[in-house]
């Protein structure tokens, strides 16, 4: 009864076999071998996308930092939304990449970026006026972290807004799998063809060891990435492993299989929770429900051995059985129907 | 023939099981797990430092510099060698991670600095003078770039004249297990007993996939070592992945197993190549062998297959068969005596 | 009419005065020099702070920022109001000074932090967590950018919160002299014995040609400060030019006198306004005035030459002569009461 | 007998009078009133430069730092003279503005750059390799911080070779005008004609009490080095007071008549040390002296009064009276003949 985050599952097989394939023989460091080139050429394709540049780097955190770098100056100002992982997770990685970005904060439900409070930063925004930071980026989670899926025409609505204020998109796309498992849109439908400039995705949540791919849809900004990469201390030299690990996870629809029989996790779990009684709070769009129990169901379900967070994080479970508890249940690759059902049993006491 | 580097070798089998025992189960994430825990311990025993703090993360470059962010201020200057790896192959890692200290550049025979050099260096040093950047540390790396490594009693006087300048010490220890498999002496000796307070020790480049430990002999730093390497991107979500390896490579030896076996390659090369009348140029306590060999005899090599750089890199390979060229050649774990005998068949002609 | 800002103001005679006097002769640079230590004393013995450390620079972004730099870590969060002037008009200074550091918004009415909206963020902060931009500074502005002032116990109020939470507490006081003009506080009170650790005390905006104290109450931060200041190209050489206008700005009470006026001109423009019929929006403690016009008699006054701001500034003035508009005015030491007198004239039609 | 530097002298008499006439009246702050859009024009005319912009700063640190932000990232390689005030002097503000450039220093007599040197270090330079900070700019001093000034000539090679590698050129012209005065080449013949890409023109060390420009030949950058400025604190709000000091500085000549006061009283001083048997180390193309006398001398002019540096600093002055010591002198706009001659008595004995 593990859900306190698919990052503390292991690693699927498939990607373990990869790297024990990968681990004979000797390769030239540093991307300079044929499985990185190979993970290049897989995702342009798979993006429909030729003219992509491709890099892999070992976390979410680099990921999106690096990006973020490329696409704003330190006096910029990125726009996300105030439960982003990029302003809440990152102990402040972008502002470290960036040499000093802002970012600024806009609200929505389901922590997705509503249209309008993009707009309404935007009026604000002072470009030009050399007293305030420039608007520089848009930035969005797909799947959000409060687990809603942007559609296709969202990503596209809020991108139009950037581009029309000159700002490039940046897509943190930790759970972009579990999204485009949900909603069956291509990858192209659901990055580049909506306005994202700068894709980060990311296997390591489903079913990887350690592997992000930062896409450039746009590679005018390929160089400088692998300037900052190395400068960060983010360009491994034995690449190829996770190059496999990555080729692995997308080769045959692995990686959909992966995220979605995560969701489907999710929704079992969501389903079963709703019968309770107890309230899902958000859309269950891929792997994260949100939910609303009892104290009494809580202390229950940890007596048991259940492990999740609650959320928000600074709720003090005090008080009687009925009192309201809030909490956060994450599924994985690697969840078994067994270990819902069983969570269900506690919960229903 | 592949002695490019040691960095293109793969993942040796020892390390290679762990990470396939550490990847079924959950584990909570950013290292609180057991795994990692013990590697915390099992260094801090083979160190038979108590108090030390460990840290992992997956490359050199991001071990060098997130240690030297801890120990220089940004109006720091870091004194090393001109060939240091932190100066010449880290793209400006550490000035990155610093915030923009300076590296103070000496000179020393086979890439060790020299103490009269840091004498010099620290003499003319202005530290209470606000328009000078202050000195604040001296980095070393063991083995040295040129395949030399220090003594104890080398590393000793270094650290001596640090310590009288108020300055903590940094060792780059991506090779540190060729120095101490060549030596015989202890870790500790060879580290904090000798003065040094951070060590870097690399795995990567001696049998693992992606697997340095950063070893804070003062704790005091560990804190601030942590929030550095969040913010860096560098604290991986499934860390126990890192810690197999590393439990794995230090277990019963392995290490310096590994490392000996490198340099024992080495010396069988160094050996033929003397024997075949060409210079070696350095001394060989690692496993890098510095040549001076004809052109002749690289033009068959290259031919045959071998792999390796010209060193200095910026040599032109012109000329007649009996001109000089210069050629670095670096040995691994996973070199075989038949690689070694075959390149010295070829040198031979 | 002048009332766009203070800072569009000249140079008081007697601070002109000063520097022709300073201007012969020759004196060490970088602050080593005779009027630059008077200032020091100066300044210790009018906050009655014996062992506080004083540093001179141009610009009040520059005194801010400095100081931030010394009093949050790069992963820090500094807390301020989201109407603060290193939030909105610095371009993002704090953040570079610091190396990254995060401004958190808190709000409260006339620019004033309120105490519960700093108790609410201070209960979400997550200090020793690794994810999370870890607690660093307060920062409060004296006065307001919406022309209040804190009183000593509502500034102790504040520092009492920052206090507990391990937080040091800077204050921008650009126009710390108005406010203490107004409150007939002594300058001990209205800093350091209210828990202010971090003053930056402006005199350009009243009076002088560029001069800003940063009054470092904790001399432990000292010498980084004076590191900082070098490094930032702050550092003037003839220090002893900024020296002078501090001095004499300083010099029996001038300080006091020249912000007291500036107060008094904001006073008749307030009541003058009032009385007029239309809404002054914002206490006036200090020497900027709020009010809601007619866009008729925003449209006279435009014509007659009066020179302010709309505020907010992204206020489009269209519409009848009865639609509303917001504007702010401010006062100087050099505005007379001919200026206010004739301001009031023209809206009054 | 001050002759321990220029910027220890005052402020030139038309300077204060015309910030006397800027301090009445308001103006509108930031630059944007008439004193410095005529400084702007001033320069452009001056300079026979069109289309350059131009912007004035308080410190010479900053004007480098600020002017070198914007020709290199934060992975860049400047290369400059080991003797250059930007490396020696400025506590890594080039650094902390670039963001962690590195400055890769090059030796040459009188503190000029070779061509020799500088073509070796870009022949060794890796433009491309990720592993390498990348060459970004070439930064030269004129005159140098040995008193030598570069001919247009020698400039225009240097520009050459930086220019072939892509670098744009950088000169900090601190004492430009002294330079001028001397070889009488016109400003634009010392600057863009010989490939001078930014200028740093000094006027605080030769008459004014803190006034710099930066002349951006290439506007291109421009709106970057706004931002930069603003966030580096760097932006007065009371602009026209520098702006005042460099138009009357200059207007009709004035910058050379200063400048060449100080070079002339420095050529009586040389030519009066030459005569008394001591050595003249370098030549005297500028304001500054470096002479070998004996430690006699030295403890005879100290005796009296005498003001100046051991050059180098780190030297200790012990010994018998004939031991030797070598000093440095500068002159500047305030030397008077009888301060000159009065020190020439004193060596003489």
């Amino acid at each position: 009864m593990f859900f306190a985050s698919d990052n503390a599952s292991g690693v699927a097989p498939e990607l373990l076999d990869a790297l024990g394939t990968a681990a004979a023989g000797h390769a030239m460091p540093y991307g300079n071998d044929d499985l990185t080139r190979a993970v290049e050429d897989r995702i342009r394709e798979l993006f429909e996308a030729p003219d992509a540049r491709v890099y892999l780097v070992g976390t979410g955190t680099a990921a999106n930092a690096l990006a973020l770098g490329c696409l704003s100056p330190p006096w910029g100002r990125i726009y996300c939304h105030d439960a982003a992982h990029i302003e809440q997770d990152e102990c402040s990685a972008p502002e470290f990449y960036t040499g000093g970005a802002k970012l600024s904060l806009i609200g929505g439900l389901d922590a997705k970026i509503g249209a309008a409070g993009l707009s309404a930063a935007l009026v604000e925004a002072q470009p030009g006026v050399v007293h305030s930071a420039q608007p520089a980026a848009l930035s969005i989670s797909q799947a959000t972290e409060l687990g809603a899926a942007y559609t296709p025409d969202e990503i596209a609505a809020l991108s139009r807004l950037a581009r029309e204020a000159g700002l490039p998109v940046h897509m943190d796309g930790t759970r972009f799998s579990n999204a485009v498992a949900r909603l069956g849109a291509s990858p192209a439908e659901m990055s580049w063809r909506a306005g994202v400039d700068v894709l980060c995705l990311g296997a390591t949540k489903c079913g990887a060891m350690a592997a992000e791919a930062v896409i450039l849809f746009d590679p005018s900004r390929a160089w400088e990435f692998e300037l900052r990469r190395k400068r960060g201390g983010h360009l491994f030299s034995k690449m190829r492993f996770v190059a496999a690990q990555m080729l692995a996870w997308l080769d045959d629809g692995l990686w959909l299989r992966l995220a979605g029989h995560a969701n489907a996790m999710a929704d079992r779990l969501a389903a079963g929770i709703a019968a309770s009684g107890a309230a899902v709070l958000n859309p269950v769009d891929a792997n994260m429900i949100f939910a609303r129990i009892t104290l009494g169901q809580h202390r229950r379900l940890q007596a048991a051995g259940a492990r999740y967070y609650l959320w928000p994080k600074a709720q003090l479970p005090e008080g009687g059985d009925e009192a309201p508890v809030e909490i956060r249940l994450v599924t994985s690759f690697a969840t078994t129907p067994n270990d819902v059902d069983r969570f269900l049993e506690v919960l229903a006491g």
